[in-house]
């Protein structure tokens, strides 16, 4: 399974993914906090991937998936189901390239999502709240469209997209990073940016960090093979998905370790980077900060990247 | 009382003001929201001060006036009263000289304020909360120990240094703005803002954004005459504080215009900060998009700099 990916990530890929989105995406900026780095004791350096259009790094690899389609396949545009940031990404893609797109979500979906989506100009398919249902109704879309599904994380170009994030933070920041700790879900952020430092910063060593409620990446790690997820429990919503086929291998070749925290040190650490670097990010984002202050000890000295992976929190529902 | 201050604030000092400060400030970052941009009708530029050290544009303030001390100053150290951004700058600013600093704050003051001045190693007298007391305790304690006073706004060091938040801002934007808005309280940032811009970008027109809830300077300008603000009552907190005499015959020559906004347009727009740019803002930093937002079509298909002028919110008392 290892050796598959290879072609479809290599090096020149990665780099050809990023000239290609660059026109669509902001290169978002890296931040420090002195107060924070004594809170630390490590250097720490913020990718703002909040700042991010759609508030969130997903709109890099669905402008790579939107922007490196065929000419026939934009014709009949794309699709995917998701409630989250995706949508939205896929959505402001697809009317950047001036292709349609289809986003089947749950009938419960938050009012603001679909707002949202709806405002980016993409066609909302209902469906029941389960993951039979989304799958089914997809099918569906597909088959009456003949769109092209572009999976949130399970897709090549997606995180050729998400490795961009890490390609540009090794650029911008001013030293040579001994880590980078990204969140991982579903592994698309996670598995592009180990990659990204394969080929592009070698020394740095890549980690994830992943909540302790939502543990499938650190369960699949230690098993040697995926295990999915069942009945996630965590503050972090965008990590609640399992590890996908693709993403996997990646992130079992590349990836040193995976930490854990529980939601009470995720949003002790969102507190930190909402007060101390006055950064709006959402729980999830939070989540390799968490396994920085969780022991210290270890980073003492170090240059860390972390990635804020993403900002889109409801006001009215804070934790704190 | 014109004529006095051009002396004191020329070209020349603001640009060697900026490079006096410029290794012990941040160069914030100037960012932009297309979603934002979209809804007011006009392009905006936020310069973030927000992300400044201590979290407030009052850090430029505070380092050129503790830079620019004579050597037999600086060994007596520098004191103010404040419980607010500028005594957490003071402080910092003095620490970085290697000075001491001495704050007067009202006995009355949250602790968090507190320990954030404390943690910059400055020296902390308490008073009774009346500006009374206030004023009693600074002048015993510069009596006693010799200290400069630096008075948070009507000072001119402390005015230049706060033009240099709007001299970045002019470089950084890609565009020839129109129109410049900054909140004023106590005026420094205004009147270091409107002499940036007749210096650096001329063609700029300079407006401030001011509570109606603490009107004093939109008062003033009416009148002709400094008219002290009595019993403020704004949730801005950072604006409750009346223009000087050396703030006030710049800003009544160089600003055009002053729009006050309600509370509630103040809160509205801190919350399209905070959900469409991600950013942590106080109240007072929201006032000149609340100006914006307030009559839309005036402003449509202009180039506007807004500053952002600080990020220190209590998260436990929102306002939404």
């Amino acid at each position: 399974m290892q050796s598959t990916y290879y072609k479809q990530l290599t090096a020149t890929k990665l780099e050809r993914a990023h000239t290609r989105i660059k026109p669509y995406i902001h290169q978002t900026p890296v931040l420090s906090s002195q107060r924070l780095n004594a809170l630390a004791g490590a250097s720490l350096y913020f990718k703002c991937e909040n700042l991010q259009k759609v508030g969130a790094f997903k709109m890099r690899g669905a402008s790579n998936a939107v922007f490196s389609l065929a000419e026939e396949e934009r014709a009949k545009g794309v699709a995917t189901h998701s409630s989250g940031n995706h949508a939205q990404a896929l959505a402001l893609a697809a009317r950047l390239a001036g292709i349609k797109a289809y986003i089947v979500m749950p009938e419960n979906s938050p009012k603001v999502k679909v707002a949202a989506v709806k405002g980016y100009g993409a066609e909302i398919i209902f469906c029941k709240p389960t993951l039979q249902a989304r799958e089914d109704t997809l099918e569906e879309v597909v088959a009456r469209t003949g769109a092209v599904f572009i999976h949130p994380y399970n897709n090549y170009p997606v995180i050729a997209g998400q490795a961009t994030a890490a390609m540009e933070l090794f650029e911008q920041a001013e030293v040579a990073l001994d880590v980078l700790i990204a969140p991982v879900g579903g592994g698309g952020l996670l598995s592009g940016s180990a990659l990204a430092a394969r080929y592009f910063s070698p020394s740095t060593t890549v980690i994830a960090a992943e909540p302790a409620g939502a543990d499938d990446a650190w369960q699949s790690l230690q098993a040697g093979k995926l295990i999915p997820q069942a009945g996630p429990h965590t503050i972090a919503d965008g990590l609640r998905t399992s590890l996908g086929d693709k993403t996997f291998p990646i992130i079992q070749e590349h990836v040193k370790e995976i930490i854990r925290v529980t939601d009470s040190e995720i949003v002790e650490a969102m507190r930190l980077i909402w007060e101390r670097m006055k950064l709006v990010v959402e729980p999830s984002a939070a989540v390799p900060l968490a396994a920085i202050m969780q022991s210290k000890e270890r980073w003492a000295g170090k240059q860390i990247g972390l990635i804020l992976s993403g900002g889109n929190v409801d006001l009215e529902n804070l934790p704190f």
